[in-house]
């Protein structure tokens, strides 16, 4: 580790003026990631904005984005699609599967609204089915694997399924997930919103089919860019859905001849660029205080700090009962405000945190460079509530 | 008019350095609208990133956005869905339609290759016909409302068709295109990549059915703000397609319900939210020079200009025969040089055009704040080739 936190805190100006639990939501963004991305602003009017030098230096920014974010994954870049956000990349996999009616779609009973939405829109325009397996009560008891094979059935096609819980914290097992839905058949699609940039992650040994992500939340990049990545050998079957020039190679005549080779089929058009170089620095930034094995084990470290402190507060109770293997962390309060008012209470004293709906919890946050002595703020501020 | 166009351009730092005619590629970008973008990030790291408070604030911001889009197209802001780009909001449309196998999509054979691709996966992924018209040999003979009419089949449900066409610049009669399709129980989404922010509009009068744009051509915001207008009777028929949580309601546990009663159904997820300020400061600071209709005058003033101009230059052949009614100027060049080194040869020289492949031409863009002595230096330069 090159530096410390206090000198690496220096870096998010998100931090200096409240206690902040809410990198679930979004990341602080690096001063550096601000200044390249007004440096690409005025780059982009002094050289264009639309020129031949801007089109190439838009392309190689992108390519280079594409390789770092291709990196953290421990993927070949040419299997990044890049997206607006985790969202658009769940839809593309949702919608590029060659679905025949009757198919069913698995999803945990902790999917995100949107997920579930899109999956039912899909099964009524194609008649297929879904069906949501009882993942939630796992937390701490029972075996999520288990629960996953009870539910799978000779028409599933594909299990939506987030890697770390967003309500919860809760990891899956995700490799030993992957191999189960293989050996019946299954796909899987990784909702990976709580995932990336929270801790190591190895796609390729994970011999994922779809993992869609986001530089916004644990990677502390801009709102707007986000990615999927889509295993290799799957390019050619996941079909694109939402298309446009990025995704298509064109003849002579500028007549659209084939997809692009590689996961950029998947892309549609002019994106927010400047925001590209924004995420790539927010990605280099984490790195300077060390790699991504030493800042989930400094994650967990205080999280379970965050977790043994609320234990020790009457009235609140930790959704899990053993210490968390992520950076969030939910609880239940008994009290006359409801978690809502709670969480509102606390963000007028800077203190942010979130609820959450489905269980009605409040949940706190931890990045590696969130400090023992916040925590100890916010577990004295729920204490005097 | 308050202002003259020596102090409007000082608006635009992307002028200052050459001479720039590529407004149809992408516009300059006011100062105003970088300074609003980087407040609106200073902002949401002051009182978030994500909080109840930013969270309330963007929803207000979005909302002025969708307002002011709104104004400027004369329909109700619930008509309105904010996109990434133009070819989203195509999409949008073309994926959201009820097809019925055997139903036949028309487009003009002028139409982006990123449409025609989207068309041509759709087709065949539900058993669509399609069908191209020949609009392009319009330009100065025959009539664009005909060639349509004659192309019309009892399956054609759909007509996608430009505004102002990007090859050529001709503006087509969109009101009377529409009140044919409809005569024939056709819809008609436009491709308005190049018309919005080009002239006054008003899409209640002209009761088109899908209008995409982007907000980072002609009205000069940052890339990666769009947006698709479908008309109100149309907002329940037209299913949302990609989704997610902008999209939807949900109940007190989180579940979706229901989509949203307007056109933020076709919203999705997070979006690089400082831009829609930046849009909205550069819709605002062309309405300090003059309106819609002023600034449409002034365009077609100086394209005209640059149109008789090039008349007179030898072996230079405006491709329409007369004066042009939108910024778009484009012509061949009898020339060794193919047009594509012609355009570097001169980007070279600080003078920034682009080339189209089909027709194979060069293309100059005209805004209202262009110089008459920018357009001599360019045919100057053209005559020295």
């Amino acid at each position: 580790m090159n530096r410390t936190t206090e000198k690496q805190r220096l870096e998010f100006p998100g931090l200096d003026n409240k206690l902040y639990f809410n990198f679930g939501g979004q990341g602080t963004l690096p001063k550096a990631s601000l200044e390249a991305i007004v440096d690409d602003y005025t780059y982009l009017q002094h050289r264009g904005p639309f020129s031949h030098q801007v089109n190439t230096w838009l392309q190689e920014k992108t390519e280079l984005l594409r390789k770092d974010i291709a990196a953290e994954l421990a993927v070949s870049p040419d299997t990044i699609a890049l997206t607006e956000n985790v969202t658009v990349g769940c839809n593309i996999a949702l919608w590029g599967i060659d679905w025949q009616a009757g198919d069913e779609i698995l999803l945990t009973d902790c999917e995100h609204q949107g997920i579930i939405a899109t999956v039912q829109e899909i099964a009524r325009r194609l008649g297929l089915t879904s069906k949501f397996c009882p993942i939630l009560a796992t937390l701490n008891d029972g075996n999520p694997l288990e629960v996953i094979k009870q539910a799978l059935s000779p028409k599933t096609r594909l299990l939506v399924v987030s890697h770390v819980l967003w309500n919860t914290g809760q990891v899956l097992p995700l490799g030993e997930i992957v191999t189960l839905c293989h050996q019946h058949h299954v796909q899987v699609l990784v909702d990976a919103a709580q995932s990336v940039g929270m801790f190591p992650l190895n796609l390729t040994d994970l011999s994922v089919d779809y993992y869609a992500f986001t530089g916004h939340k644990w990677w502390c990049g801009p709102a707007g860019v986000g990615g999927l990545y889509v295993r290799q050998d799957l390019l050619d079957s996941l079909h694109p859905t939402f298309i446009g020039w990025r995704g298509i190679d064109t003849n002579e005549r500028g007549q659209p001849t084939r997809w692009k080779a590689d996961a950029t089929r998947f892309e549609v058009a002019t994106s927010a660029y400047p925001q590209y170089e924004g995420l790539r620095r927010a990605i280099a930034i984490h790195s300077l205080w060390g790699n991504s094995q030493q800042r989930y084990g400094k994650i967990c470290q205080l999280s379970a700090y965050l977790w043994e402190e609320l234990q020790q507060v009457k009235g609140v109770h930790c959704l899990k009962s053993s210490p968390p293997e992520s950076g969030l962390v939910s609880f239940t309060l008994d009290h006359a405000l409801s978690p809502h008012q709670v969480v509102q209470t606390l963000e007028k004293q800077g203190i942010f945190l979130r609820t959450l709906l489905n269980p009605l919890c409040i949940r706190a946050c931890i990045h590696y460079f969130t400090l023992g002595t916040e925590i100890e703020q916010l577990v004295a501020a729920i204490r005097q509530l």
